[in-house]
């Protein structure tokens, strides 16, 4: 796997993480997003089967995880540190929402390493390790009840690196091929004279009825395997009435 | 907890979960962002104590999810079907990015009922509960590793519903208050006044040095407390020389 350069440039620091399996959860949410570096702070239980278990096949990040006495110690080197919490508080850093801060991750991502600094299920981040970032990242949350698991908060906040990176791009997948211009006018065409044909459009008083059809066939963008069908389903239905002579 | 109309309007259903714990975070996720309706189709064990335990304090989701024995029972009232999944597939329901379906599930959902539609961990949705949908919506992932765990991929969508109905709001705090014109261009002039007096700026030759020190503080958009306490800094630090005579 090799990782589009701004996301290899992001590490995820969990600090004082309590429940192993939170720390596999949060490894399998950054591979799904791919981000590869994964630096615990003094971690409870490291490593751990519950972690290994909650990381599916995303066991390749917990092997590579560094595990580090102290925030320092997995700061070094970081030229962006965002420290990511629910809390809204007073303090000096500057806080965004977790979209404007994936923004900026990914633009200093380009060139210098950037940290998410994640805190303690229970407690979050002290206020001295809030201090040590330069942005407060805040996911907008339930105002009664804005606790996200910690592996939830780490998976929302790699999937908006993920899109500041790529953008909100249509899914790839095979894109049908349309019906032309010409197809489409003549299924209208005869869609239109069989219901002349059945009785069901009165050409002397058509209201609306074709603009309607128009509207709702044009609202689907008709494909061309489409257009054959219905005019299949037509062709079927449709036996032509002995005309009055 | 009063829901604002649209979320109050959106169900998620999530098809025959094998892991309680999945519902259980499942659950946990949906209240962080203000959802309450959940359905379980034909879930493997329901209720539990995993479950109970992953819900953390959503435990009232829980308690009110309403188990059904089909897809169909569960899509029951509603108006508009978006179906999750990780694999993109050739069907004919269109497909979008998460984000694009959120948009469109908070626009149908301020007036009728709105469905997110989940599949197993292992096997995803079949493509029979795939066509009963109208939409697919697909999370940008890591093509080598798009596997979110499930209340994972319940949080991400979640979180962008709320976004698209609440917008990227910066998140609610105290505001500081900005210093003022007068203030930021006295705390100029002192600063300039203050390095020409202890000779580091030469007004003769003062090359660039107070436009680079008006980009820095300029970007730093200064605080009125912060003005007081660099003047207070520089104040206390410079020793006026004497002046030659």
């Amino acid at each position: 796997m090799t990782n589009p350069a701004p996301l290899a440039n992001v590490r995820v620091i969990l600090c004082a993480t309590h429940h192993p399996g939170n720390v596999g959860a949060a490894a399998r949410a950054m591979k799904t997003m791919q981000l590869s570096q994964l630096y615990l702070v003094a971690p409870t239980s490291f490593p751990d089967p519950q972690a290994e278990w909650r990381a599916s096949r995303a066991t390749d990040i917990l092997e590579q995880a560094r595990v580090c006495a102290d925030l320092d110690e997995a700061l070094a080197g970081v030229a962006l540190a965002i420290a990511c919490s629910a809390r809204t508080r007073e303090l000096a850093v500057p806080q965004v929402s977790v979209r404007a801060a994936a923004g900026r991750a990914i633009e200093v991502a380009q060139a210098q390493p950037v940290a998410l600094v994640f805190g303690n299920e229970t407690y979050g981040l002290t206020t001295a390790e809030v201090n040590k970032c330069q942005l407060l990242a805040t996911i907008p949350a339930n105002p009664d009840y804005a606790s996200l698991n910690l592996a939830a908060a780490v998976q929302v906040f790699a999937y908006e690196l993920r899109m500041a990176l790529t953008g909100d791009l249509a899914p790839e997948g095979k894109v049908p091929e349309l019906a032309g211009f010409e197809e489409i006018e003549q299924f209208y065409a005869y869609l239109e004279e069989m219901m002349v044909d059945i009785g069901f459009l009165n050409p002397e008083h058509p209201k609306k009825l074709m603009p309607r059809m128009r509207r709702l066939f044009g609202r689907a963008q008709l494909e061309k395997e489409e257009v054959n069908i219905l005019r299949g389903i037509l062709k079927s239905l449709h036996q032509p009435r002995p005309r009055k002579t």
